[in-house]
């Protein structure tokens, strides 16, 4: 049949947010795999490490020793890619053509543990206590969008050794800027010019365009609604949207910080309902400059959620090759990938009978 | 003291060909690792392995079966991400706002086998055989280019269990569609943009500037120069430029394919020779588009080198999170790493004494 079908011709997905594309190669998904599994490491951790630097009381790595914390806790980080007292540093040619343009940059980077309990993750957390994680990212984003050198604020959860976290600890990252990061600025340019074109907000539209459509959508409560985006490029991957205009995390009430905090635990639970692991994955938030209030029109607050796994705890997806030198490419298709997330339950497979 | 040190102080640098960023944060490189570790594969392998789909004489997946080759062996890949006979697709709403852009696709995917010897790498290989995997790139890319619905041809080799790359026996890749994929389009469009404004080749220019510069340079022949990238995202990234005008392979001479081949070799053993270990990468090949001829005045060929390792044969670069998120981040100097690798040896570690 020459008809065209989305579940099994090759076809390319663009992204508004970036002006990037996806390839999409649903008839490929059954091709067999010879290359490297991952290490599915499901010993159980006790509830306090005395080797974990992230543990109350423990020391860390700079020699600093942490408090007795029993809800969140916030340091700043002992390693940190980003420095405050950054000497400036002026560029000899400033032209647009210029080869070797580079400028000095200040900035700090914090960690926030989620909790005193080495053993837990998101998906296994109560609604309560990562309302309390929430409320420390609002507090930190404040103070951070307070400081005069900071202009953009990061924050964002590397979940699991295959994404390069080094520590179990529950905890997530603030790598706070003097500029906007490279793909910030990218989509906060492209939502600008919709806004200034459609005289609406991009994400805001778009979540009307897929509540309507009903073929994406994970899961949702009265503030928040979780789906893969049309543009998905991870094969699990799922971005978290508002259903109020509300730009950054200081625009919500104690009740969306509750639904934040209650979508969060769902979408990470359904996660490692997936493949019955714990599921590794990148987060972040996206919130517009901290200094550019004009941006708050066209930008809307959301969560990402970036898996690598693609078949079982042990098969990942490689973004490699054809995806560094061309585009990036996927096999099962953003449809299919919701109908098998949306499939999954909210109760933890650990606690589940 | 407040003087900018590029070895110590955090700064970004900009890709001319991309138009992104990059932050260097070089006083990081000491932070400890207690992540995920690779394991180093380093079992002998054997000359002829009866259970690889890619040596001469066995059978593939599909069922198809291997002639008995001696040199390359060209084939269409069995599980291809890209199809010639794609139906069309026409889109619905075609406006430039619109929030679900797809399109239907065609295209082709090869396999290339660079020598029956299923233990060899590239970085072992002789020159001599190298060269006949460069008339055998040559050759494949003037086939496709000559096919009517194709317009871009992507060469590249994943290389490494860590790379995605599920078959050691030595090969690479050819992607070929009738689009350009996203990421040479940007480089394209910008180098367009530079020549006409600068009525000059952008990576011809950067040649000039690296050749005087002396500082990012890993080695060179007559006609191909080595270097790290001065906004080289990861730690030992290289980009191998050619000293002439050539754009694409159909215009290098046969003394220009071996030098070719030549490169191609002496990168790989010193990338091999850093860690002794069998060191990762993606390669891949930037060619013009094969539909646009106006596009040989701006654009160069050239090759990249993207390897995952940072420290040790087993401690990788992640790029997750803040990277995912808001844009690379390197720890180690490009200046650093170029350093290290003309430091390497050029016989390799297995055959030297
Ligand atoms: O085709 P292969 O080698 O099985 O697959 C590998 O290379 C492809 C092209 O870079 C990637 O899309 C895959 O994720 C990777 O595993
Ligand atoms: O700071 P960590 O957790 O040690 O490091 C991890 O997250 C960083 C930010 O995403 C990355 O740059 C590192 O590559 C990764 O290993």
């Amino acid at each position: 049949s020459s008809k065209f079908d989305f579940t099994e011709h090759p076809h390319r997905r663009h992204n508004p947010l970036t002006n990037r594309s996806v390839l999409v190669s649903p008839h490929r998904a059954q091709r067999p795999w010879q290359g490297q599994v991952e290490p599915a490491s499901e010993e159980k951790k006790p509830t306090y490490d005395p080797n974990c630097y992230l543990c109350p009381g423990n020391s860390r790595a700079g020699g600093k020793q942490n408090p007795k914390y029993e809800e969140t806790f916030v340091f700043t980080n002992d390693f940190a890619a980003l420095l405050p007292d950054t000497p400036s540093f002026q560029q000899q040619d400033e032209s647009d053509l210029a080869l070797l343009k580079v400028e000095g940059v200040k900035g700090t980077c914090k960690v926030i543990c989620f909790s005193p309990r080495h053993d837990w993750t998101v998906a296994e957390m109560s609604v309560d206590s990562l309302v309390g994680v929430v409320r420390t990212w609002t507090e930190q984003h404040r103070l951070l969008a307070e400081t005069d050198f900071i202009n953009h604020v990061q924050i964002f959860e590397n979940k699991g050794q295959a994404m390069g976290c080094s520590n179990p600890h529950p905890h997530c990252q603030i790598w706070a800027t003097e500029f906007v990061p490279t793909e910030p600025a990218v989509e906060f340019e492209n939502m600008r010019i919709y806004m200034q074109k459609k005289r609406s907000n991009l994400l805001v539209d778009y979540l009307a365009v897929e509540l309507k459509a009903q073929e994406r959508i994970v899961c949702e409560n009265s503030y928040f609604v979780a789906l893969v985006p049309f543009w998905a490029e991870w094969p699990f991957e799922t971005l978290v949207l508002p259903r109020t205009c509300s730009p950054s995390l200081q625009d919500l009430d104690s009740n969306q910080q509750h639904a934040l905090a209650d979508i969060y635990r769902r979408v990470t639970c359904r996660y490692d309902n997936l493949f019955s692991c714990s599921f590794p994955y990148s987060m972040g938030l996206r919130q517009p400059p901290t200094d550019r209030k004009d941006s708050y029109e066209y930008c809307q607050l959301n969560m990402r959620f970036y898996p690598p796994l693609l078949r079982s705890a042990t098969v990942r997806k490689f973004m490699v090759g054809f995806e560094m030198l061309g585009e990036p490419q996927r096999d099962i298709t953003p449809e299919q990938a919701a109908e098998r997330l949306r499939q999954c339950s909210e109760i933890h497979y650990k606690h589940q009978n």
